[in-house]
C-alpha cells in the first residue's frame, strides 16, 4: 500500500475500442462489450465520441439471434492518414496509410550514405509532401509522420558516424510541419505485419529484424511491449558466450557481436579468397559500402557454393537461432516473423535453423508451438508500422509519464 | 483487417479501478479518472458496482482545490480473504491475506519430501482450515487458495519424482472445498513483493527466483506478464553457451544447467575435499537431501573460506548475472529483486555480480538504471503472491480464452 496510483499501461477504453473495431473490420456495440469486457454504458459513451470525432461510422445492420438487428460499426477509413518513413542504408521507404493502416501510396528512394544528414532530411521532407499531394489527400487529415531507424541508431555503422548527433526526427518535424513520432525498425516491422493482418490468432508476436544490426519488436495482442524506456526486445544484446568477443554495448558475446551481419562480413573479409570472390571492400579502403550490402555479397557467394561463405552463414544462423530461443523463452512467444533486409536475402539459411532450435528446445513446446515465418513484406512493413505508430499516438494521447516508443539515441528522439 | 476482434490483455475497467484503489490506499473518483484514463461516467458506474459488492467503501472527504471536498474511496479490507500456499522442498508456507494483500496470519511447516503427495495434500488442506479458523474469519469470505510450486514442477528434483503425475491443485481444491489457482513461485514472489508495497515507482519489475531451479516473474505495472501460455520469464533456460552442457529442457548451455543450484552442488560433490568438508550426500546414497539444502551447505563452506566453494559460487554468480542482463535487455526492466531460498542464503555473492554486469552492459543504461535489491521477505513473498493471484482471478473473472497464470505441468494445473 501507499504507492502512487498507477494505471494499466497503454490502455484507455478509447484505444481498446478503436483497436477492436480496426481488427474486426465491422462489429456491433454488443460485440465490443464482449471483446473488451467494458460495460455497455462505457461502450456507448466511447462509441458516441468516436462517431462525433469522425473516426468511426455506422455501416448497416447484422442479423442478431432473436432480437432486433444490430448496428455495425467500422472505422471511417478516410478520416485520417499517416505517413511512415523507414530510414536505412539500403533505402529510404515512405508509406502513406489511411486510418486502418491500409497503404494508399508508397515509394522507395536511395538509402542514406555519405551525404550531410541535413540535406537528406530536406529531401525526405519533400518526399513526404509529394506523397501526400500525389495521393490527393487533404493535408489537414494527415496526423503526422512516424520515422524509424535501425536499433541502436544509424551512426552505429562506420560509414554513418556523421549521423551520431543529428536530431533527425526533430529536423524532419520542423521541415514537414507535422508531429513526428520516432521509433525503431524492429518494432515498426512488427506493427506493419500486425496491421497488415498477417498475424491472426497470435497473442505474443515478435518480428526478429536483421538489417545492419539485430533486434526484435514484440507485440502483446497488437500493442508494442515497450518495457520501461522503449528499449525492450534487444536480442542483439543477449549473451551467447560469457567469454565471447566484446560488443559495442559494453557486454561480451552478444548475438550481434558473434552472429550479426557485421560479424559475418568481418569474418568473410578476413578470408582472402572469399573477400576477393565476393568482391568485399577492403578495410580502410576509400569506399565502405553498407554492412547490409556486404552481407548480401556474402549470401550470393554462399549461393554460388562458396564453402566458407556457407559455413559463416550457417554459424550465424545457429547463433541467431539460440538468441531467438532465448527471446521465445523469456517472452513466451507464439508467432515469429523473420524480417529486415539481411533476413530477407538469407532466409533460406536462417529459417530452418530457427525452426529446428525451437522444435528442440522452446521451453513451453509441450503446451504450444512457436510458428516461424519469413516476412513477405520485409521491404515495406517498417514504413507501414511507422505510420501506425502515428495513428496510435495521435488518436490516443499519451498519459503523463508515458514515453514514446522506440530506442533512438536521445539526440535523435523528439520529446513531445 | 479481417482478424478476430481482440481485447487488451488482462484488463477490464473493474480490474484497473480495483488495482488503482489498492495501490493508492485512498483515492477520489476524480483521482481514478486521472489515473486510469477512463471517463467520469465509466468510473462512476464501476465504483457503484464495487460498493454494491462490498469491495470498496467511502471513507471521508479530502480537501479539493476550489470545489467541494471529494469523497475518498478505499478497499473494504475485511470484505474478502485469500489463502496462498507455497510448496517447496525447503518448507511449505501458508499465508492468509485480506483484500489488500495484507497478511492476516501465516505459518511454515516442513517441506515436501519422500512422503506420498496425497498425504501431504491432506495435511495442507488441514493447515488451510486451521489458518482460516484460527484467524476467526468467516469461511464464506475466503475466495480461494493460490498454490505455487517451483518453475518446471516439483518432480524436476531427483527426490521428488513421485510428484510427476500428481494433480496437486485439483486434489487440494477437492480437499479444501475452495477454488484453487495454480502458479509458479517466481511470478508469485514478484506479486508478493509488489502487493507488499516494496515496488514503488517501477513499471517493469522482475523477481529473479533461485530456489531449486532458476526462474523469473515479470510484472508490468503490477500485472503479471504471462506470455502466450503463462511460461514467460524462463531465464533458467536462456542459453549462455551454445556448445554448453545439455539441459533437461532440450537445450544446451542453459543458465540452470551451467549455474543453477543443482549444477553448483554437482560440481561441489565432484570435488572430494569439498564434498567431505561440506558434508554433501554421496550420489546414489540412501538419503538425497534437497538441492536447496545442499546448496546452502556449499554456501556455508564458502563462508568458512573454502576456496573451491567460493570459486563455484562466484562462477555461478557471474553466469546468473549475464542471464539477468539478458532478461533486463529483452524486457527492459527498471527494478529487480533477488529472491528464493538459494539467493536468500547467497545474496552477498550474487547481488554484487549482478549489479556489476548491469552497470557495465545493460543496453538502456544511458536512459535509466536497473535497480537491484535483495528481497527482505524471500520466505513469505511467494505465499503472499499466491494469495493475491486468487484475489485477482476471483474478483476479475477471466475472459474466454484467457489462461490461468503459472507454468505447472498440465497434470498439476486446475483448468477452470
Amino acid at each position: 500500500m501507499g504507492g502512487p496510483a498507477r494505471a494499466i499501461p497503454h490502455t484507455t477504453s478509447r484505444a481498446a475500442v478503436l483497436d477492436v473495431i480496426r481488427a474486426a473490420g465491422t462489429i456491433s456495440r454488443v460485440g465490443l462489450v464482449e471483446a473488451t469486457g467494458f460495460t455497455g454504458a462505457t461502450i456507448s459513451t466511447v462509441v458516441r465520441k468516436l462517431i462525433d470525432d469522425g473516426l468511426v461510422r455506422e455501416t448497416g445492420r447484422a442479423e442478431s439471434t432473436g432480437g432486433k438487428p444490430r448496428v455495425l460499426l467500422q472505422l471511417n477509413q478516410e478520416s485520417r492518414y499517416a505517413v511512415g518513413v523507414h530510414i536505412d542504408p539500403v533505402g529510404i521507404t515512405y508509406a502513406l496509410t489511411d486510418l486502418t493502416g491500409a497503404v494508399v501510396s508508397r515509394l522507395t528512394r536511395a538509402g542514406v550514405g555519405p551525404e550531410d544528414p541535413a540535406e537528406i532530411t530536406v529531401r525526405m521532407s519533400r518526399q513526404v509532401d509529394a506523397l501526400v499531394a500525389g495521393a490527393g489527400i487533404d493535408r489537414g487529415r494527415v496526423l503526422g509522420v512516424g520515422i524509424v531507424t535501425p536499433t541502436g541508431g544509424l551512426h552505429r555503422q562506420p560509414a554513418l558516424r556523421h549521423w551520431a548527433d543529428f536530431p533527425v526526427a526533430d529536423e524532419l518535424g520542423d521541415a514537414v510541419g507535422l508531429p513526428v513520432v520516432p521509433g525503431n525498425d524492429a518494432t515498426a516491422a512488427a506493427l506493419g505485419e500486425y496491421w497488415s493482418g498477417v498475424v491472426n490468432g497470435s497473442s505474443i508476436f515478435a518480428a526478429v529484424y536483421m538489417g545492419t544490426g539485430v533486434g526484435a519488436g514484440v507485440l502483446v495482442n497488437g500493442i508494442p511491449y515497450h518495457g520501461a524506456s522503449g528499449n525492450a526486445g534487444e536480442i542483439g544484446h543477449v549473451c551467447l558466450d560469457v567469454d565471447g568477443p566484446p560488443c559495442w554495448c559494453g557486454g561480451r558475446g552478444c548475438t550481434e557481436a558473434i552472429a550479426g551481419p557485421a560479424a559475418v562480413v568481418a569474418a568473410a573479409r578476413a578470408d582472402e579468397a572469399l573477400a576477393r570472390g565476393a568482391d568485399l571492400a577492403r578495410e580502410g579502403g576509400r569506399t565502405w559500402p553498407s554492412v547490409a550490402a556486404e552481407f548480401t555479397a556474402v549470401v550470393r557467394a554462399a549461393r554460388r557454393g562458396e564453402p566458407t561463405a556457407r559455413a559463416l552463414l550457417e554459424r550465424s544462423a545457429r547463433h541467431l537461432a539460440v538468441a531467438v530461443r532465448t527471446l521465445a523463452n523469456v517472452m513466451d512467444l507464439d508467432l515469429l516473423v523473420l524480417t529486415g533486409s539481411s533476413l530477407a536475402v538469407a532466409g533460406s539459411v536462417y529459417l530452418p535453423a530457427i525452426r529446428r532450435e525451437l522444435d528442440r528446445a522452446f521451453f513451453a513446446r509441450a503446451t504450444h508451438p512457436v510458428e516461424v515465418r519469413l516476412s513477405t513484406s520485409a521491404s515495406t512493413a517498417p514504413a507501414i508500422g511507422a505510420a501506425t505508430m502515428v495513428l496510435q499516438s495521435q488518436l490516443v494521447p499519451l498519459r503523463p509519464g508515458s514515453r514514446l516508443p522506440g530506442n533512438l539515441s536521445e539526440s535523435e528522439a523528439v520529446q513531445g
